[in-house]
């Protein structure tokens, strides 16, 4: 059944969709299928016909209010259920796509929601066991609501040191939840400020011989469920306001000798017996560690997808402006949209050109993740799961920083791109900025992130190295690798500026750039050691330029690689191949000028033209993009509701829709209620200066 | 007499404060002098010990309490009349020091209070004549308030295409004062919302005979003084919430045939007589209305210092955490600052050498627009009056960029290396960011005004070429282009890394990079106007990598110039040379970064190396440095109550400032009002779910 797309109201921007190369609905079909199509237009119709969801673009409302707003929306998402479990069963990818919708309309709240189903549910079902479902029941019926509570006030990134304490009492079979002191309280735990009535709690497990078993899992209560007090010994709190994401409660907790049953402990890599051993089917603790915290993973390739979500809302909001704007022009009496200058679209198309590739990429990497999580469950060959596991790991450590970098610059370049109007509240860049900004910290600070990923990486080139082992991973992102000695031998081999507009000019630059920074970064790390440095040392002074860069070219190539395939896939609509080609070509040219130094360092290009070439093909693309640029944010744009940004509306009305917006303010014409403090009591000029 | 500088509360920052390699009291006399520093200290303390300045970290209040709250303490600053115009003529750095403190308390409070006395006092001061003299009086004693009302809701960069008119009655002496439509609205006007009495508006100025003289400005009454209602014909109100500076109520009025007195003219380029002709001291109208818009350039230099403000704030903050937070080490027994961290270096102490570059940069061309205004004032020659007006204006539209952009990336890495902790609201990184935002935007957007520079380094190399004039200017940015020829015959000549560490590496680099991008921008435009192209058409065409990039690199050089010069000075201490050295290199090697490719492009260098060194040179600058980065931001830092950020405190004590701030907010540890919402009316799954 072909899912009916309606068309776009017509108005100022009818004259860049007319120019277009390609036919919107076609793109929009190729890039979510009918179901996908009709599943989406679903939810957004959905939250616009109900009351509860109406809002005011840039409206004023106190914390309090934000976060009760939001407890009701989420709330509602429980009515509407909008995807069952066996829905999403039969098509994984629906749960990512439900997400993107209720992101797009507020991030808070699909956040609220995911932070109690996706991070405290499903950490309770893969890390505990069959004695922990009626936990995970009661959170789908709302009758409690969860958090995951890890960081503490003075630990994030090492959560090895987390200090909270779980002592078991064989005497009543019971673990002891103790923060030892004020630095040790949880904080940062989402849902807690306000609603949690319960917290899947990391601390250091110690049996009563007082051994150290490390960090485990423990379903704490925190709140009655009845009248949410919280519960004696438990102090938990709001952390209060946020640069953005508002509509989620932060919370902190301190436990003074809280008191839970045996069984909460959440068992899957160890348990205690009631008598007070602990038993375990791990040999090796950091691997039960490993296993402890895989949930994260799934984590970030999500956060990734979240990240590209608010850049398509920023691009949709800032083309559609620079489309109907008008300033100067090449005669006083005519001024053309700003659109059409070359500044302005170097400042957007790249970052159009990285949505397409996002657009793929995390789709393409939910999938992988989707496959090793079946494959979990599915119980494939232990190795086998284990290299999925470390290539998801690796990917999601630099697809996370890739995307949420990508979305916060891109972002800021829209709202600087509008303007003044960019900085009105009511057209949402600010919020969509400070929504994704988090994304560059939480489920671990990117540059921390990026070292997972080098040391992957480099552990695979050490392995062949060493042993012999080629370098392959069941998603291929590292397969091309094991040619490092015959890539590095390539050169930059384009002679026209022509030949750099095909993305495997790109390409093949960023193979050598991952296979060079590979090889240096191992040389920077054994001239470290070589110098006398412990591991520690070495490897910190390895980062900068070396590891860092290392894991970013490597995930930008495996971006850019499963882009170019798509543009080449038969299956890919060959109406829609040219202008796909074009946003390849240009993300992967664009992306390598930030390598260019190392390009000449490497000597893989050398004297003036390579760079000018590349610098000119970018300009090229960009301008013969900017008569597609309008359609091909109609494809990622949301419907107007959603968007909630009078300047980026469908109807390019900016004008109209902005002037509308703002005299349907609050007491907007009023005068202000304090005006009597201008009118009387007027300032006597230096009364308070000091008098000498 | 030397001013006692208080020490600062001992704590964990100690630890690098006695590591510091000069003397933090010595620095803080250089930069600022024994007068500015009382007279800092003074405002300060008089700010802290006024109940009404009073606040919480992060506090949440409504937008009409903010514009309140900010009126009021504005009407303060009348009684504390912290600068007469006696004191600030004796010494004018104090205007810009007083505007740093309010600033640095808050950036809103300072915009409105000289939006006022600045923009549009001065603005009568500088375009009007005696007849005004009432209207200038009036906003000294808060009888009226005024605001600048230039930009309309559909014009901004294209000043003279703004569509307000004044059509000159004669038969009442009147100008009557109309927009057109409502995209003709003064829109985005400082002050407009909800305070202003008076507005200096730009109009199209129409004489009886329908003869249009282009854009002139007018005092026009906006508000009745005595109760703030709007004149009749006035629609006039507030724009609402914007992402940062919400202190300061931006408004919009939109005129309905509003007639004002013919002597409400601004006179001093044109005037109309009582019978409708229009006389004018200056023949060309284009010259007119440059002299018009003159004022625009003293608030560039003004806002390139407010954006160094806000940096230095997220500094202090980000450094002193970094200097704090431990995380990880060596041992896990033992964990080491985040500071200590080769990444974390990176991330920060290049901004911080930005910081110290600019602090001196801002002064010194701050100067040069005293001294360009003394002339105009004292009657230099016309001839040096322009030359200077040129230079400053060329200055203005390129250090706007460089620091609001410095400033923009610098706090967002601040908030990321601050992690979590730096998204909380009460450490303040957001409201920094969200301040510092709209510096890139308002009396110009910042691509935009680049132009302006890079036009006027055009026309410098043009003139020379042409007529053999010798390129040179007063403040003398340009005199070393005269040399261009044998600029770009010189060499990255650094063999070591070692030499690399001296400010003279990036300096030389940065004269060739100038000349060749000059030259290279030059061929650029000749190629563009051969291929057909018309001035306007090729003109554009030659932005990116070219006329954009001169402009940035122009700026950039003349900043490490003059702080290179501070440096060598012998005037300037011993004991704090070696280390303004070492800032001024890294800052120059940091910035020269991001020109590498331009570099290796014109075989200013080649081969592997010198990139290498530059690298190098950067790390070992920032590991050198990191022991005085703490005494380094204790120099820039206001006091803790101005700071305002908890984990930015001077004592260093991180986690008990941020657990005792979060622990006196609002309703922190109550449940929430809405809580019997959580605990009824529970949600039955999938009941509003459409059934098929």
């Amino acid at each position: 059944m072909e899912h009916e797309v309606a068309d776009l109201p017509s108005g100022p921007l009818d004259v860049y969709r007319k120019k277009a190369s390609f036919n919107w609905k076609d793109m929009l079909r190729f890039i979510d299928g009918d179901e996908i199509l009709a599943f989406k237009q679903h939810v957004f119709k959905t939250l616009e016909n109900d009351p509860l969801f109406a809002r005011q673009p840039g409206e004023d409302l106190p914390l309090e209010k934000i976060r009760e707003l939001t407890f009701l929306r989420v709330k509602q998402l429980f009515r509407y259920d909008f995807l069952t479990i066996e829905e999403a069963m039969a098509n994984p990818l629906k749960t990512s796509i439900l997400h993107d919708c209720l992101g797009m309309y507020d991030v808070s709240m699909s956040a609220k929601s995911s932070l109690n189903r996706a991070m405290f549910g499903q950490t309770i079902a893969k890390s505990g066991s069959a004695r922990h479902s009626a936990f995970a029941e009661n959170i789908e019926e709302m009758k409690t609501f969860g958090c995951f509570a890890l960081t503490e006030l003075s630990h994030g990134s090492n959560t090895r040191a987390m200090r909270t304490t779980a002592t078991y009492d064989p005497s009543t079979q019971e673990f002891v939840i103790n923060s030892p002191d004020f630095e040790a309280a949880k904080f940062w735990v989402g849902n807690l400020g306000k609603t949690a009535t319960h917290a899947v709690v990391f601390a250091q497990l110690y049996t009563p011989d007082q051994v150290c078993h490390g960090l485990h899992s423990f379903i704490v209560p925190i709140r009655d469920p009845k009248n949410l007090l919280t519960l004696p010994g438990v102090m938990a709190g709001d952390m209060g306001k946020k640069l953005g994401q508002n509509g989620l409660d932060n919370g902190f907790v301190l436990f003074h000798n809280v008191r839970i049953p045996r069984e909460n402990l959440l068992n899957k890599t160890g348990d205690v017996t009631p008598d007070g051993c602990y038993v375990t089917p791990f040999k090796d603790p950091n691997t039960r560690f490993g296993a402890t915290l895989g949930a994260l993973s799934g984590g970030r390739v999500g956060i990734t997808r979240m990240a590209l979500g608010n850049l398509k809302l920023a691009l949709v909001v800032a083309i559609r402006f620079s489309a109907s704007r008008k300033q100067f022009g090449p005669k006083n009496s005519e001024e053309i949209p700003v659109l059409e200058y070359q500044l302005q679209q170097w400042r957007l198309i790249p970052y159009l050109a990285a949505a397409y590739a996002l657009e793929h990429f995390t789709k393409s990497i939910f999938m992988n993740f989707v496959e090793f999580q079946m494959g979990q469950m599915m119980g494939n060959k232990a190795d086998i799961k284990a290299e999925m596991g470390k290539e998801i790991h690796a990917i999601g450590c630099s697809s996370k920083p890739l995307a949420s970098w990508a979305a916060q610059r891109g972002i800021q370049e829209c709202r600087e791109a509008c303007g003044g109007h960019g900085y009105l509240a009511m057209n949402r860049l600010g919020d969509l900025r400070d929504d994704n900004d988090p994304n560059c910290t939480y489920e671990g600070d990117n540059n921390v992130l990026l070292q997972q990923t080098s040391n992957y990486l480099l552990s695979r080139l050490h392995a062949k190295r060493r042993d012999g082992v080629r370098i392959e991973s069941p998603f291929h992102s590292v397969d091309f690798l094991d040619d490092f000695h015959k890539i590095l031998g390539t050169k930059f081999s384009a002679t026209t500026m022509e030949e750099c507009m095909d993305s495997a000019v790109p390409l093949a630059a960023y193979k050598w750039l991952v296979c060079f920074l590979l090889e240096e970064s191992q040389n920077r790390l054994q001239q470290q050691r070589a110098s006398g440095k412990d591991e520690f040392e070495a490897s910190n002074n390895s980062q900068v330029y070396y590891c860092r860069s290392l894991a970013i070219t490597y995930i930008e190539h495996d971006c850019l690689q499963r882009f170019h395939e798509q543009t080449m896939d038969p299956d890919t609509p060959a109406s829609l191949r040219p202008v796909l080609r074009k946003l390849c070509a240009l993300y992967g040219l664009w992306s390598l000028s930030n390598h260019m130094t190392t390009l000449y360092q490497g000597n893989y290009l050398s004297g003036r033209k390579p760079a000018e070439f590349v610098q000119m093909a970018v300009l090229t693309l960009c301008s013969q993009l900017k008569d597609d640029a309008v359609a091909l944010v109609d494809v990622l744009a949301p419907t107007d509701f959603i968007l909630n940004s009078p300047i980026g509306n469908a109807d390019g009305q900016l004008y109209k829709n902005l002037w509308s917006t703002v005299m349907q303010g609050s007491q907007v014409l009023e005068r202000p209620a304090w005006w009597k403090e201008f009118c009387s009591d007027k300032p006597v000029v230096g009364s308070l200066r000091p008098k000498l």
